[in-house]
């Protein structure tokens, strides 16, 4: 089963992890330097050398996937949204059918490498990572400076070249209205930390996405220690909130059954409304209230009501009105399934 | 079954009719001019001639009954509010089994006599409430003038003494903005048309009570053919409404099942948001929308969602709080018996 149907650590707070290392080949110029002939040339190494790194990935050029495809992987977070948009013709990826690696070429560096996990996975996910970049060392030549560490197209990325990315889920903390505070602490230990969808205060259906903002003059240990210790910080102002929300019993109950009733019975939803439900139902079924759900199917209902996957799913392109029929009619074979 | 859970004729627009006959007996002061005395003397008499009368009717005096009891026959439309408030010591009623048949006693007048029926049924209803009225004065002397008919407390009564009322659910015509031109052309045709429930120009649960404003130089005949040709009228424009709400059968369906999602998921849910949602979902119910539900079901939504018919079926007294929690309990039986 791939990695976001998956029920992962601590899954009541943590939708995912990733580990992303920006890596870039020393014999030649930096991504936004070089012509079409330096572009096809790292292509076709990173092409050739697929099959010997293994961990069953493939290559693909995003020019070879329809457009549906490539928005798929976006709301996935496989690939970045102006990497879909900006690198068409020149970008590609290798993957792997778990899609839990995921390898950016030519996207700001040369090579990203991104793994990803179910819930809280720091140190299996990054002991992955490194695992791939080793043995990617040995087929390719990464620019390395011994003061600086691994060189990257942004300062920002010098050094480990590492972002590790929790997600996590804080409908409780929104309720309260406590997560603006907990988030600003966070950010004042050397944290980002922002909403996952949306602009403004309240991002859509209440995820957030702590990142560290350092890589340069830290380990990558200390790094994901840091974001352990955060996170681990913040499920626990959020399990309190779930907690208070929680006494009153009733008032909590009537708040996640009705919006899964709106989602069970809703003949057409879009994608923003089902987004702020599901996270409500979500709440609702990680606090043991709604039976009629499980993780698996509440990870589906996320993925298959995003809409580049509700059409991969159905395997047809459709209009915007015809998704949101369409996605009310997902919403309920998964929730009956 | 009681007439009320009953599905009468055209119930998908009218649920029902009432026919009311206002009588005095002649040898007695009016009600307001009466002292206790007489006050008993009216009861006694009443009581006596209840076995003759026959019908199953039971005599019952309010200060026999609880409070909840007389409550809930407010709410079955049964006795009026008036009466179950200021009679307490002095009113009493006649009543059968299928509470079909409901005589006040000692309420405006002496005696009103009411015979009520699931959806339009008027030359039945009125035929018994005829039959009763004819046996009834076999028993009593009325107070009957040549010149105006039956004499009563109130000038906009005297005549034949009758009021026909017929309860319409239009909630198309609510929902398309014509419900306020069409009850207008109503009253223009010397109709009383105005909201069950609730002030303003909404009535709560989308419920109107059609009744003739004239009962003085009119056969009850003539009243009963006016009453049905109003409502016939309005039905056809409320199922015009609903014909067009239903060409977007998608906005329609989403806007009803999610009523009943609501519904049937709430945990606690108050007296008026019932009404409101059990409103649409007997309109989707009605159209042949919503599969999940029968008349039968709607009409004990509607029964037992009211406060004193909730706590009546529970078998005890609740305080508001309570009666939410309740009112969503019972509408889950209801709709999964």
């Amino acid at each position: 089963m791939n990695w976001y149907l998956q029920s992962g650590k601590e899954s009541d707070v943590v939708f995912s992890t990733r580990v992303r290392l920006a890596r870039n080949l020393k014999d030649m110029k930096f991504v936004g330097h070089m012509n079409k002939k330096d572009e096809e040339a790292l292509l076709e190494k990173m092409q050739s050398i697929t099959p010997s790194l293994g961990y069953g990935l493939k290559f693909l050029r995003l020019k070879d996937m329809d457009n549906l495809t490539k928005l798929s992987l976006v709301e996935k977070h496989l690939i970045s949204p102006d990497f879909a948009k900006h690198k068409t013709e020149t970008g590609a990826i290798m993957i792997n059918d778990e899609e839990n690696i995921c390898i950016m070429i030519n996207e700001e560096d040369h090579i990203r490498i991104q793994v990803l996990s179910s819930g809280l996975e720091l140190n299996q996910t990054l002991a992955l990572a490194q695992e791939i970049d080793e043995k990617l060392e040995t087929l390719v030549n990464y620019a390395f400076s011994e003061k600086y560490g691994f060189l990257t197209a942004c300062p920002t990325n010098v050094g480990t070249g590492m972002r590790i990315s929790v997600m996590v889920h804080l409908p409780a903390l929104t309720a309260t209205g406590n997560s603006k505070k907990v988030l600003e602490a966070a950010n004042n230990f050397g944290m980002n930390i922002r909403g996952v969808y949306g602009e403004g205060s309240k991002p859509q259906g209440d995820l957030y996405q702590i990142s560290n903002k350092q890589s340069l003059a830290v380990t990558e240990d200390e790094i994901a220690k840091n974001i352990k210790a955060i996170t681990d910080k913040i499920a626990e102002q959020e399990r309190l909130a779930r907690k208070f929300l929680g006494k009153d019993r009733t008032e909590l109950s009537d708040r996640v059954y009705r919006a899964f009733g709106e989602l069970r019975y809703a003949m057409k939803i879009s994608s923003d409304e089902a987004k702020e439900l599901i996270s409500t139902v979500k709440l609702g079924t990680d606090m043991g209230i709604i039976t009629e759900l499980n993780d698996l199917k509440v990870n589906e209902l996320i993925l298959y009501t995003k809409p580049a996957n509700l059409q991969k799913r159905v395997g047809k392109s459709l209009e915007e009105y015809e998704r949101d029929i369409k996605r009310a009619e997902v919403i309920k074979e998964i929730i009956n399934e």
